[in-house]
């Protein structure tokens, strides 16, 4: 059901039923540890290169899921799914081995979010019983496709972000879960004309700036509608634009904002600095934290915003700006 | 509403309002020049470098959809976009000027059925009036992703495909128009292990003779039940694969296959060897061939079938297959 101007909502409640996690080494050992379902030491998760590495974290998160919902592969209509690399390189190997149709996505780091919408939209227009929602980050292997070489050794600004090796896979469906999927609302592309990739916080901002205060005036409410305004991974330069932005739009979501790249990293900043990114970070702290918190009541509702920075390094060597998409979507208490 | 394993059909049918294409001067040239409505004979499209002049091709299919639609911008809900570049360069860049949600997909060759299928979703389940679907590609910033600089003059096999420069748009919307989408089929990926990206036909066609098998097997029906079964950018060696690999599944299509890639350069196989191949390929051929037999006509039912092969550099480099997908859309005539 259309409601605004760019915001759907659902014409039947459709539950997240089953989140799985698996991380690697530096997000297994940061503040969300304990609450993934896999956290692995190697890097490269036994593989040969960074790529089959991230490929391998998909089909880990992928069996992982089927095992916590007790379903198997042919219970599974659709994979929504995408990641960061070039023609979707981490998706495509990493699911090759599943007989499942798969829609193809690129958000750049709001991937998580576009995929829960177009699952979300999916099931509850009756065309599926069982959808995964997933995406993928390494940070190898986007070091790689966007900066420098690792044995480079380049030094990294504050403003820099660290991309989180995860990946977060979620399976929707009209049967009751913990998260319940009322809504969502998609994204534009909004470019302020930032071309510092290391300051991708700066790029998204605005993004999820204008994402914020479309949901609201779509759906006619105050940001204290939600229990949490959670975006994807901004960090904290990020963060701080995103207030500035919204206070000069008249609202102030300071007490209630949070940043999965914040989170993930979160008390390693001489690290890590600006925080985690990736269409992973949004993707596993979905899975965990803010299951967790819906789960046990902790929050009733949060909007859920995966952002997404829009470059390559053609587009960055041929001088362009970086623009920014972000997806919500709006996630409720399911089970009580 | 689900159909068998892969196939869903429309609860309700969803049109194909208008279509536009917009393409180079060697389509232009070539058998279906007269039919597309804009042939631009300079290849960089009045831009500065090769991924600009693609995202000019997507702006103004854009364009040329809403002046033939009579829509504004503001009228249109969703756009389901994608193009073949890393991290999908051409469409950020070609549409971000437009302030419409947009859902950025990668099927590689097979987008504009990803994009269909998700677009007639979207409309059916009455969560968009107007929704745009459109896949661009351009032969010149595609060799320069995928293979080698136009300036190194390569030779080329006589398996090797030309990537089609051009951008087809469809607008969809519950209002009837001349094309109908009854359902689509999603595809899943298929590996037969073959590794020759001069190949690509050989790489799609074990995907297509997958999805078209499992589209027949879904509906209950015989080849016969389509007046034409449209593959993507097959080639001419890729249509002899696949009409073999269907015989072998008891199903001969030979009297009803069309593919876009042999289409669109049908006449100058000395020059574009195998066919056309691009996201843009069977896009443009949709909006302008197809599109034509079925309003008048010629044809009233047909499977419409992009195909693509799975792959970057950075795959090729490590030695991994090209592993195939295809999305099959059931278009039907809509106006009698």
């Amino acid at each position: 059901m259309q409601c605004g101007k760019q915001t759907t909502i659902l014409e039947r409640p459709v539950y997240i039923r089953s989140c799985a996690s698996v991380v690697g080494k530096k997000e297994g050992d940061g503040p969300l540890g304990k609450l993934f379902d896999v956290a692995v030491e190697d890097p490269m998760f036994g593989m040969k290169n960074w790529e089959e590495a991230e490929s391998k974290l998909q089909e880990m998160a992928m069996d992982k899921l089927m095992i916590k919902a007790g379903i198997n592969e042919e219970d599974i209509r659709y994979i929504f799914a995408g990641d960061l690399l070039g023609q979707l390189i981490a998706t495509t190997y990493g699911l090759k081995k599943y007989e499942i149709p798969l829609f193809g996505l690129y958000g750049a780091c709001s991937t998580m979010g576009e995929a829960i919408s177009l699952a979300s939209m999916c099931v509850a227009a009756g065309n599926a019983d069982s959808v995964v929602a997933m995406a993928s980050s390494h940070f190898a292997s986007a070091e790689k496709q966007f900066r420098y070489p690792l044995e480079y050794g380049n030094q990294r600004p504050e403003s820099a972000t660290w991309t989180a090796t995860g990946c977060g896979a979620v399976l929707l469906g009209l049967e009751k879960g913990t998260m319940l999927i009322r809504g969502f609302t998609t994204g534009k592309i909004v470019d302020f004309g930032v071309k510092d990739s290391m300051n991708m916080g700066a790029c998204m901002a605005p993004a999820a700036a204008d994402l914020i205060e479309r949901n609201l005036k779509d759906i006619d409410e105050k940001p204290d509608y939600y229990d949490m305004i959670i975006t994807g991974d901004l960090g904290h330069i990020g963060r701080r634009i995103l207030i500035d932005l919204l206070k000069e739009k008249g609202y102030d979501i300071t007490d209630r904002h949070m940043d999965c790249g914040i989170e993930v990293f979160a008390g390693n900043e001489e690290d890590t600095k600006a925080g985690g990114s990736g269409c992973g970070c949004s993707a596993i702290t979905l899975c965990t934290l803010i299951e967790e918190r819906i789960r046990t009541g902790k929050w009733n509702r949060v909007l859920f915003i995966p952002t997404g920075a829009l470059q390559s390094t053609v587009s960055y060597n041929e001088g362009k700006s970086i623009p920014g998409i972000a997806h919500g979507v709006m996630i409720e208490r399911g089970l009580a």
